[in-house]
């Protein structure tokens, strides 16, 4: 993965050169804060090796690379405020340290700094790029919608999870990938399952997420494990245990559900338990393996050379197994 | 200025026939609830009639005019969170009908939504509409700060006050003209020139404001006259007022402007005199004059027929006495 380390490198070197501070400080200051705090920058290094796998050069990339995390970190500051978060990534969120004002304002100027970055590439690359963004921020917003509404409803299938996961989370991996596809001018075809791919993954490694966050090694998951039970939160595994469970189960876990306890271990075991014996949580490891599967079997389409596809397939799997 | 209510019902038609209610219903809800709130229309009215100016038809300027006006809207819903605005033309604010997340989300959506209707356009058009948005919507954001920093900051002068002024209305108005031009495929020249019309249009407009605020005739300025002294809004006048009153006024303005009074009548009284004392008010007519005359002056210039010369002349007449 020195391939991987490389792209972010020149990534950060890319983005502390283009991304200055100027007038308003106000504006642009917590702008380079929140651009500077951090993060596996993950979206930007799919770019540059998107771009790279089919056969075009990373410095093509990098604007583009720079617009996705724009757009990243733009989402990044407006969940916070909603989700009313002090910290992000270990610092003081951009509504904390400055105001909400601030974090609403800097927020939308990086959205709009996100299209100025596609301004560099050639016209036919420009409409694409713009119009692939546009079509993804749109779903991101609306899959941050859905996120929110689930939190109240008592209507939420499995299936209206997924789309929800897959608006909000994995869509964007994906065009990360269809616009390094689009700059190396690959295929219709290629650039397509390259898409799909991403999304596939995308998909596999929320549900991973929800799984960890329950049954995970506290060691090597990085959030506390437990914490969508102690937030209430409708996951795949709670979802999945609804449908499965007995109406005794079921009815309790709804109980459950409705605590908010000073101490939450021992709610945390009792669904645990309810996850494991409603065949929720057996259920969720073979979606995780079936969309990761369904990744692997796109990639196989694509016609690159081998050592890009075994990339893109550690990739995958370090991905899966937390440790990108 | 028949023409203009034709245009103004064409826009509304298409917007209706556009716009519609989809899921997530609490995303779009908003979104149509602030469309359909009102307003006089200026700006989606100005990018049809520029298009028809420069030899286009209206028709073909729909899609961008949508854009703009979604724009605007976007930037009414954040500016309301952000000013803590109960009430938007009369009607409950977003933010208030629903709640901070869901303001802040729609607004967030509209702001892309706008980029998507630039699509439809064939891509030379698409390009050219798309830049001069980003472009303008940057400075809308920068104008947005200044205006906020202003507030708490003791060192504006006039100009950073033109320069605000300038980014967070004038460039909107001038901006609109221009992709009429764009649209229409007109000359360097006139695209140039109508821009330049609408941005000088634009700051005169806004001084105006800032006088009749002060100066204007309740029954038809539409606002409370005083309101910028009761929220000791640093103003083109009292700018002005501070650079050329006697060290005495200085002094008695900043003062003035310390107090927050239950009946704010006798500051408001206060401060109008210093306004008139310290020639403030007679320049900031003057500016007013010189803008609207430097706008004419740019008309002039711009080749398109007589019968269009005057209906731009008298839309300017009319903005600036304030029946539009």
């Amino acid at each position: 993965m020195q391939k991987m380390q490389l792209y972010k490198d020149e990534f950060l070197a890319f983005m502390e050169e283009k991304v200055r501070m100027k007038e308003p400080e106000n504006l642009y200051g917590p702008i380079l804060y929140m651009l500077q705090l951090g993060g596996k920058r993950m979206r930007p290094i799919l770019v540059l090796l998107s771009t790279e796998i089919f056969g075009g050069s990373y410095k093509n990339a990098l604007q583009a690379a720079l617009a996705i995390e724009m757009f990243h970190n733009f989402s990044l500051i407006h969940d916070d405020i909603m989700d009313d978060a002090p910290m992000r990534r270990g610092k003081t969120s951009v509504h904390e340290k400055w105001d909400l004002n601030t974090a609403i304002l800097s927020g939308d100027a990086m959205l709009i700094i996100a299209y100025k970055l596609f301004e560099d590439y050639e016209k036919e690359t420009f409409v694409k790029l713009a119009q692939l963004f546009t079509e993804t921020a749109i779903k991101v917003c609306e899959g941050q919608q859905y996120d929110v509404d689930f939190e109240i409803s008592d209507d939420v299938g499995v299936d209206k999870y997924l789309q929800m996961v897959e608006y909000k989370t994995a869509v964007l991996l994906a065009a990360a990938l269809k616009m390094g596809a689009i700059i190396a001018n690959a295929s219709k075809e290629n650039t397509e399952n390259i898409y799909e791919f991403g999304r596939l993954l995308g998909i596999g490694f929320q549900l991973q997420d929800d799984y960890l966050d329950v049954f995970g090694d506290p060691k090597s998951f990085g959030k506390q494990i437990g914490g969508d039970i102690i937030e209430n939160k409708k996951t795949f595994l709670y979802l999945t245990a609804m449908e499965r469970s007995t109406k005794k189960e079921a009815k309790q876990l709804l109980h459950l559900y409705d605590l908010a306890p000073n101490d939450p271990s021992e709610k945390i075991v009792a669904i645990r338990t309810i996850f494991e014996e409603s065949g929720a949580a057996k259920h969720t490891q073979k979606e995780i393996q079936k969309y990761t599967k369904m990744a692997f079997e796109v990639l196989d389409k694509i016609a690159i050379g081998p050592d890009y596809k075994e990339i893109l397939k550690s990739f995958g799997e370090d991905l899966m197994n937390r440790k990108m």
